[in-house]
């Protein structure tokens, strides 16, 4: 039916006679001829229809916006004049010979000249894939796809499906259950990652292994967070952490190179304490110049006790942020600042403009100035490289609170006063991270998963201190986004269960849930290390959008529903006896009440 | 860590010092030294250690059966002597220098020298898939998908994903269910094919897609189903079936080319009708030479109702199956094939010996042979190509008995005679299907599914007449399994619905459920056609086994368990109660009563 794609023609064609198939993507008449834009996945290309043509002209003349069409006709060049230097096939166009109306459609439900709500997109998901804005990013995700597999490929590396229909993991809470019908009353789970089967598979001796893998996760969702998401699964035997960065890095180099032209260069390394001091995140944006600066040291001993309280506090931190040009902020920007950084908890936002560098301590304007001295106020001034025109921007209060307020303020400050460059590329590792976190009542969680080895401590050392413990862990950062995180893996059974001690899984559950894996690391488990990456959010990298239902063809909305086939949905009596189920008076009033 | 794999060591590595990673697949001591036949992922290796070696010996002497272990060493020829032909490597081995146990091993729990259930190779699947034939058809696994999917993007196809959180699709009573914690009381469904989303990307316009994706079906499980199953899905627009057929052939012909060597050829097209006539399947084994021959015409005149009621009944059916020397066949066999031939409804298995063919009716012998006369023999014997030391196997009775009787007995005297060539690939495409079978309630369903276009008919004809109707459809058989299947779609609302009215489910329904896909059909919807092939079925030909689970590294039993992880299990409250979800009292009498 088709001999080229609309989207492919050029000079080269001219005097050709060509097939096309597609949509009618506008149509204008002029001077008693018809034109029509029309549309393959490919682009578009110009079809003139003169009014000579008889029944190809009385055909085109029904022609509507979206009509599916095949054309037959001759490509020629297009007079310089009318050269349409926005348009991939501009110096072409095509004169029909034969026209055939395919499918007729009816007028479009939604205007896509106009501004259309997401939620209007999503219900109309079909026609909204018809923009080429849409289809391009759905275009790009299968060429990235293609060139990790190709890569992966070449690089050795086994493609193996693992289930879908798994057992119950460790970060159970989010888990989709999926009941069973055979074992009523069981259930499976949807994985929220291959991570045991991907580590079975290296005791199998798999070697290296990869998959494009759909995960699950049944959580209170964020923007940039799908109930599916897909993630290139990585698990490699006998590497060390470097050699799987190395790799990894590699292939996400050269996918940058092929698919963007651009050279991310090679990967800088930060260890996570480094990352959160100087930058207050564990996926800081490097492309924003602005850090943050420790400062306890010179004022512990200031009258002030905002300030030397938290400095002669184990547990506090004060540390500040130098903004280039920062002082011509007004008092109400400032104020706003101060209520978004109390967002995180931050009682305040001190601040000092720097009106004249040169006159050191008279040169500045700041509402805690009478609480300082001038070698106080030097000595910020010098270690911050504060220039006249600056404003530095103080936290002062417990460690964790400071860090992530002054981490997220950077960011802010990096984008409304446009420090952030948003056109350049800023990868790095971030290493080192400590193995346990603790939460607000004290228990200790794995900062990665509880598979992640602990550096340098054995087993005893580790259940007698776990806060010390650091662990074998990396993740990859581009622009602030996380994209992969991976580690070096526990190899053997009595670390694997000293880890699940110190988590406070006893024996029993132990047995319960992993009994499997430690079984499995009993056989001569070899050592193995992999990483994740997040598709999605390379792909949302990739394209450059921040919404990452942009790159998903069937997306869901935050509240995990899909507009256009109305999923999740009720299910019928005979369904739910057959799964021995029955649903609660709670769905019930979850019902009413929505 | 390694310099080469085990497996890849040959000749041209003699002389070169290498580091090796793997696993002790044996340990023999032999004249004073140690031979450890070394396994990686790509074969084994014979590592020689030497008394002399001090520590290496030492260590090595600590090595039992499934060590992991790294060696450093040279590689040197074997004596002519002591060349093994029977190994990959065989030619050379490797005199360590260096050894390092990284970790042991606990004896094996099964041993694979032994008969080993499928059950307890399923329990230790992490150990199974060590077995290199286990390994090897894994491997086999990943470059057969790696082949599909360069084959497909080299041909213009889009890998796109669609969701696995799905809604109820129409063959809804195989669904399975996943509880929404968002939205309580309702289910999403895991999708049993991506259909009407691969229909929605065409409507899209994306020409050409394809996915290797995961389906599920809750189905009382044949020992070659999955509950999870993989399948190569494809979709194109403004492609004939003939078109689709010929892009799909050769992709296959191009695997078994690549894979394994063999060139399948031109497949031949065959009608359902004809398959089901000749072979009594509409998946038949080509390399099986018996067919089944009609001759109710021969018979609709004897006396013997047996024949005579079927032969003039349009609804029944007389034919039989020559077999060539099956004379041979002892009363007992044919007692046997009788009790065969009467699961599947045939009431009796008249059969006729020809112990001389030259002697026409006196040559022959059969316990039906005195209600026949001597045309009657000689025109059934004449239309067989009987030939001395043959039987004849008759079946007369409902059309649907005899065809699926003798389509069963056709397979099963094939195999049991050895007249099936296994080591012989037959391909062919099965086409021109029924739209709709009847039930035995009389309810129409569709033979393919409600998206498969009826060939030739409008919609309105085919609502007056829809068991006339012919559908679009063709299946890819290959030895007597179907590996894949697809159809022309329908593309147009009208015929849509036509198809759902036939179908009983009325418009009320059809809203509700595919309101979606009858909206999208409206907007300049193209002609379009695809295939879905089974990936499990296809690498269990590729690799020659007929047990479906070999190909899938971590399988469910018949009853959909998993062995080794024990999934599914039971919930916890909390979670139930997150869902809104509370488990009947059926599902505690089916506990007790396991």
């Amino acid at each position: 039916m088709r001999t080229q794609y609309c989207g492919h023609l050029n000079k080269a064609h001219v005097g050709q006679e060509v097939s096309l198939c597609g949509w009618v993507n506008r149509r204008r008449d002029l001077g008693g001829l018809i034109f029509i834009d029309m549309r393959d996945r490919e682009g578009l290309v110009q079809v003139v229809i003169d009014p000579d043509m008889g029944d190809v002209y009385e055909q085109a003349n029904k022609l509507r916006n979206e009509f599916c069409l095949t054309i037959r006709g001759e490509v020629r060049a297009r007079p310089e004049s009318q050269i349409n230097s926005d348009m991939a096939t501009g110096e072409v166009e095509v004169v029909a010979k034969g026209l055939e109306i395919i499918n007729r459609s009816a007028p479009m439900p939604i205007d896509f000249n106009q501004f259309i709500s997401e939620e209007q997109r999503l219900k109309y998901r079909y026609l909204d894939l018809r923009r080429p804005e849409m289809s391009d990013r759905i275009k790009l995700r299968a060429k990235a796809t293609s060139f990790v597999r190709r890569f992966l490929d070449d690089n050795d590396f086994l493609d193996i499906e693992t289930p879908v229909l798994t057992k119950a993991t460790p970060e159970g809470a989010r888990d989709y259950l999926v009941p069973s019908r055979v074992h009523k009353g069981n259930f499976y789970a949807l994985p929220q990652s291959p991570q045991l089967f991907k580590q079975l598979l290296m005791m199998s001796g798999f070697d290296r292994y990869y998959q494009i893998v759909k995960c699950f996760r049944d959580e209170d969702l964020r923007a940039d967070r799908q109930p599916e998401f897909t993630q290139i699964d990585i698990e490699t035997s006998f590497m060390s952490a470097d050699q799987v960065r190395e790799v990894t890095e590699q292939l996400i180099r050269d996918m940058w190179q092929s698919l963007l032209n651009v050279d991310l260069g090679a990967f800088p390394t930060m260890k996570y304490e480094e990352a959160m001091r100087r930058f207050g995140s564990d996926k800081p944006d490097l492309r924003n110049p602005l850090e943050i600066v420790d400062v306890a040291d010179i004022v512990k001993d200031v009258e002030f006790k905002v300030f030397s309280g938290p400095a002669n506090d184990e547990k506090g931190r004060v540390a500040v942020i130098r903004v280039p040009g920062g002082a011509s902020l007004s008092r109400k920007q400032i104020d706003e600042y101060t209520h978004f950084v109390g967002i995180y908890g931050a009682k305040g936002l001190a601040w000092m403009k720097v009106n004249d560098r040169d006159a050191g301590f008279d040169g500045i304007q700041s509402p805690v100035a009478k609480f300082l001295n001038a070698e106080v106020v030097e000595s910020i001034l010098s270690r911050t490289e504060a220039q006249t025109g600056d404003i530095i921007l103080f936290g002062a209060d417990k460690k964790s609170v400071v860090t992530e307020a002054l981490g997220a303020l950077r960011v802010k400050l990096g984008l409304d006063l446009e420090l952030t460059d948003t056109q350049a590329w800023a990868p790095l590792w971030v290493i080192d991270f400590p193995m346990f976190e603790e939460d607000d009542e004290g228990n200790l969680h794995a900062m990665h998963h509880p598979f992640t080895a602990p550096t340098d401590v054995t087993p005893e050392e580790l259940v007698v201190n776990p806060a010390a413990a650091n662990s074998n862990a990396y993740d990859m950062v581009i622009n602030g986004y996380e994209v992969g995180g991976g580690s070096v893996r526990i190899h053997n059974p009595e670390m694997q269960a000293a880890v699940f001690e110190t988590l406070g899984i006893d024996e029993q559950e132990q047995r319960k849930k992993f009994g499997f894996l430690l079984d499995a690391l009993q056989y001569g488990t070899p050592p193995h290390a992999g990483l994740a990456f997040g598709m999605d959010r390379l792909v949302m990298l990739l394209s450059g959008t921040e919404n990452i239902r942009d790159v998903i063809a069937f997306p869901k909305t935050t509240a995990a529903a899909c507009l256009m086939t109305d999923a999740p949905s009720l299910a019928n009596d005979a369904a739910l006896e057959e799964l021995a189920l029955s649903i609660t008076a709670a769905a019930e009033q979850n019902e009413h009440s929505e």
